[in-house]
């Protein structure tokens, strides 16, 4: 089943990650793949924009089928294969909603982790400003505050948006996992690190871990004092 | 139905005109709501923050579930309302996977869009380089020519991701619609154009047209040269 898919991916990319978990929890292992490298600028070779013209990662092929965004890709999945693996939206109504916001809601996480940790990568050394960055480090705090706040809600031991691990899991993580990885304090968000300590372990985490990840485990402390 | 459904929601958001146009096509009239002023800084009244705590809008509540962010809240009324009204994710395997994937794919339109349009309103005075809004402006144009290319390939008369209305629709138009409004040259996007003038006259898209945008039918065309 899943030997007439190909996912093109990058090395620590949340995005790609993203697309990695869904199919590991959808027990879709055994699909074709290609690790790219940005670095060497491999997401723009001709295989990649052929399918996806905007050379970007992932790029993902189920037969014919190409979706690329890997919020669809992992939609996609779920919907094809919803009685296969783990149920990613559950049926319940209310769960289901909780699940959805909790979901999209994690763009502005991944927002507001870019705009801390790859402020230089984004933004030109003649454009970039002292007041621009602690101002983004102020957001990513509000932002982690958020996000402490509802996990305290949902109790000891609970996935983002319940019991069962879900599509909220999956966006949620892959952008999530950089925070402690630059030092996340365990002081202030002891919710946040109980929950990361938990999900890293997690068989589809686990296989899905970002190689360059396991060369170098941390990147420093320079989200310590947030 | 429609009766326990309350929307809080801002002129102009495009985030809130998409759950507007998805409350319309689901044939779900009749709904609550109240419109809240961002100048006067009502988006961050005790109403609302009690049950959105980023104050935001569109703040969405339906009996005692709560969907706040905008993509969440309409894959949710379609999930929830699957047999009323329009269906907006269909059930061919590859019609959906275009839909999913040109529905997620605009929220590069909208961010290349307010970097353009509202950097000023985003970025404060002593951090603004021309640099930026150039580079912004040609993201801008090649995300636009994408997009141009998109209907071509679809061909005369074509929705975003096929014959029929969908959820790509629903989240593409109200990022989109803020080109025209701003001088989008007919000449350079004949498609886009086309499919512009075919969706606005919706009645969905009418139903929900931003109050403020009757009042002031364009501003200016500062668009027009890309």
């Amino acid at each position: 089943m899943a030997g007439d898919m190909m996912l093109y991916w990058g090395s620590g990319s949340p995005p790609c990650w993203k697309v990695q978990i869904a199919l590991e929890e959808k027990n879709l292992q055994g699909y074709h793949h290609k690790l790219l490298s940005f670095d060497k600028g491999e997401h723009k070779c001709e295989e990649v924009m052929k399918l996806n013209p905007r050379g970007q990662l992932p790029t993902f092929k189920h037969g014919d089928v190409v979706v690329n965004e890997s919020m669809a890709a992992c939609m996609y999945l779920e919907n094809r294969f919803k009685s296969q693996g783990t149920q990613l939206i559950p049926d319940d109504v209310k769960e289901q909603a909780l699940v959805l916001q909790r979901a999209f809601e994690t763009s502005t996480l991944q927002q507001k982790m870019y705009e801390v940790l790859f402020y230089e990568y984004y933004v030109p050394e003649p454009e970039r400003h002292e007041s621009a960055l602690k101002r983004n480090r102020e957001n990513l705090k509000t932002e982690l505050q958020l996000w402490e706040g509802y996990l305290q809600q949902m109790g000891k031991g609970s996935f983002l948006a319940g019991k069962n691990f879900s599509m909220a899991d999956v966006f949620f993580f892959p952008a999530f996992a950089y925070i402690p990885r630059f030092g996340l304090s365990k002081e202030r968000y002891p919710k946040l690190t109980e929950y990361y300590e938990m999900v890293k372990e997690r068989p589809s985490i686990k296989a899905s871990w970002p190689p360059h990840w396991l060369e170098k485990a941390t990147e420093g402390d320079t989200l310590k004092d947030l």
